[in-house]
């Protein structure tokens, strides 16, 4: 019997507040060991993790293990936002995971800037925003969404709207 | 400041609820005009329609100008769901969205069975549902993706597992 037919046969579980932003990009909370197995089979290059501490080694096996770029982030300054948003709109970096703790507010706000790149109207980010920080939308977090600026080459080069 | 870009491009709204399901799937509430814009970029090619009255002229009008197969889905019917999840899963419909008309139950409940199909854990589905559905989860959906078998040719021919 074959380990990888094993595990196709157990129950996958994606982390809490998962989801597909656009085609090669997903976002979620912090990744545990159990979800693994799902990860492993989204076939990820880039793992963008917006979390200051320092990471459980588990998840630095598993990135060492499957040949998984990690890109530890700090993020708050703008340039490094637009730095993160140009990683995103870069497909050689897809398929890509973008995490922090809960996958609400970090996290939230860093697609959103992606939207904007992408010409979401702002009610819509919010929204989309709101779907996942719930029930703790940021005011904070929506400001710095609506006062980011996306840059020319994003809008440019962008070939989905999505 | 490029004033030009800005006037050039229409921001986009997304309808309430809109989601990435999967590769070429995508989920929301009704789509009403203002929304058009947004999916005409999608490039859709099929409308999974979970909405027993009949459509709007708008809306017949839109899949009508963009060579859209819209798909009028009387749900409920154990084999309707498995019709349409054997929908969701052939790429030659893709991109596809599903619809009802918050994007709540009946979307969600059409979304978990697809789920189910792809592998992941009723626990991971529900709270994808409850994301979605909140703050109006309903115990009836959640037994019926429970419920739901998954068929074999779909647990076969899946290529993903998102």
């Amino acid at each position: 019997q074959q380990p990888q037919q094993q595990e196709d046969q157990e129950d996958l579980f994606p982390p809490d507040n998962f989801s597909m932003v656009d085609a090669g990009i997903y976002r979620s909370s912090f990744p545990m060991k159990k979800h693994f197995p799902f990860l492993r089979k989204l076939g990820l290059r880039t793992i963008l993790t917006l979390v200051i501490e320092e990471l459980p080694p588990a998840n630095l096996d598993f990135v060492q293990a499957h040949g998984i770029r990690l890109e530890p982030f700090k993020y708050i300054p703008l340039e490094e936002v637009k730095f993160a948003v140009r990683e995103m709109s870069d497909a050689s970096n897809h398929p890509m995971l973008v995490h922090c703790n809960k996958g609400k507010h970090r996290t939230g706000c860093l697609i959103g800037c992606f939207r904007r790149t992408q010409g979401w109207a702002v009610s819509s980010i919010f929204e989309e925003y709101s779907h996942f920080a719930s029930p703790k939308a940021r005011l904070v977090d929506q400001r710095y969404i609506e006062l980011f600026e996306p840059e020319d080459e994003n809008a440019a080069s962008k070939k989905s709207v999505l």
